[in-house]
């Protein structure tokens, strides 16, 4: 079996590429290869498997042909230009995320001959705008605010469509927001969500922009790669839905904060300073504080237990600490 | 106030633009020309107008510009590959339905300087796919169940992501099916929900192909026409809502019939002779039966008062019977 990761060189392409190649499996079959694309070079894979590395950007020309000459037999639909950059360069958000996803899906359906790969594709929370109800339900209606919001919701359309007639077994995903990132803070308006467990920590400062009640909808990274892993094993055939909202662990500021406290005590938490940012309080605000993902629950998918178990996950899975 | 028409050889453009041209305004401006664009070549309006005749496929290279090049202050995007051809030829309702639709969004994008026209497209019910309920919610999800409803899905999505950037001023509309449509029965699932009023009107025998309990959601030509027109007038900058399902009249066959029989007496409705035809029976059950359609009310988009209604419409504007 084959395996093709678009974005491997993204924290969750990396952690899924190497989490696959440990595992040997996916859905009680044997991977014997892995195509590992993204716009930098990937890593590649440890392990006994025939390992093709492919960078460039996939909405190019041709280069949806290239990505599955050798016909992988799944297919993990990761790359997109971001939310940021998509709504500055409306063009190029436009040809990566819709045009370049509609540009893989028809290459998998030129190449014809009964092919019909598994095709799992990360979607975002971004498909849903203000008015939202506190707990969204898994029949909610789409309703971007945002330009890459919207080239997901496309791509959901597309995944379902080309899934209906028959052409790929796909499945979109949902992920929630990702708690805790590894690395540096970044100038997303989430950063501080990672930030504040991630930089006490490292024995470092983080600072929190918005009121502690602030809720959101998280999952550790390790998580998410358990989502994009189930998602391959359900995405047969018989599968009714074609997307699904990712279940998760809805929590706010505060109950980061007690998880952070319990796990590394009350001088972690001192290190976290408040200075209330008005746009980013704006922008944060309006995003979704929870879901009922019943249908992906019912599926097998499985979220972190609590924001506690999260921080242990960071713990464990980036500092090396038990 | 230049008008340009999509579509404007179709049942709906060619009335749409018989209307507009009658009444030579359009949101208390005056109309002074018009653009009519279709794949077949558009009767022009009468009266004192600059009209221009377009004749092509409008998703072709070039042509979205060529068909703004007067920068139409209004555009009724109404042209599409229809759902039967769509399903039947993916390549063709993608590239037109999807790609057609962006294109022509982009070329108003790459006019710039301030153009901003309005821009209304006529949406569809097969953006909304079973299970559904009886009464249909403003904010009911999308789950398009063929490929000429994640097409149309689609371009509403785009035309509210340009709106919310300012490019248009757009509103997605989405019709209920129309009836009486003039002419002779075709081969559309639908055929029968007119052909049943049409036919005996003119004399004829009709075939009824489902049970007299079958629900659907209707509005005569005119009225669609004069949606179309309050999309135009209600789709300024500040609008919130950038889709509307639009307002119908929610009638059973039986109720199709008991309106002949006010409007035309027992014998038109003895020309209406029962052959029950499962397959079609299979494909018009999955369809809405009735929506809660409040947000377009509210706007002040007018329905049909009553199946009557829509059986007097036919007779008064077709038959030109009062």
């Amino acid at each position: 079996m084959r395996i093709a990761i678009l974005g491997a060189a993204g924290m969750l392409g990396r952690r899924l590429a190497e989490r696959l190649a440990a595992e040997g499996l996916l859905a009680g079959e044997t991977i014997t290869a892995f195509t590992l694309h993204d716009i930098f070079p990937a890593q590649p894979v440890s392990g006994n498997f025939d390992v093709e590395i492919l960078t460039s950007d996939f909405s190019e020309e041709g280069e949806a042909e290239r990505i599955l000459s050798q016909r992988p037999d799944v297919i993990f639909h990761l790359a997109a230009v971001v939310s940021g950059e998509a709504e500055a360069d409306l063009d190029k958000g436009y040809r990566v995320n819709l045009e370049g996803t509609r540009a893989l899906l028809d290459a998998v359906r030129k190449i014809g001959g009964g092919y019909r790969p598994r095709f799992v594709f990360t979607s975002s929370l971004a498909v849903f705008g203000a008015p939202l109800p506190d707990v969204i339900p898994d029949d909610f209606l789409l309703r971007p605010l945002s330009s890459y919001g919207a080239q997901k919701a496309v791509g959901e359309l597309l995944v379902a469509d080309y899934s209906r007639r028959g052409i790929i077994d796909g499945l979109s995903i949902r992920l929630p927001t990702i708690c805790v990132r590894p690395g540096r803070p970044n100038k997303a308006a989430s950063s501080f969500y990672s930030g504040i467990i991630r930089e006490p920590l490292n024995g470092e400062e983080a600072i929190l922009p918005v009121p502690r009640t602030m809720r959101h909808w998280f999952a550790s990274p390790r998580r998410a790669v358990g989502f994009l892993i189930r998602a391959a094993e359900v995405a047969g055939p018989g599968l009714a839905i074609r997307t699904l909202t990712m279940p998760g662990v809805s929590a706010t500021v505060e109950d980061e904060i007690e998880a952070l406290r319990q796990v590394a005590g009350d001088e972690a938490v001192a290190l976290i300073r408040e200075e209330p940012d008005p746009a980013i309080h704006a922008i944060v605000s309006t995003w979704p504080k929870a879901f009922d993902a019943r249908l992906a629950l019912d599926l097998g998918f499985v979220p972190d237990a609590s924001f506690e178990e999260i921080v242990e996950i960071y713990c464990r899975d980036e500092l090396g600490r038990a």
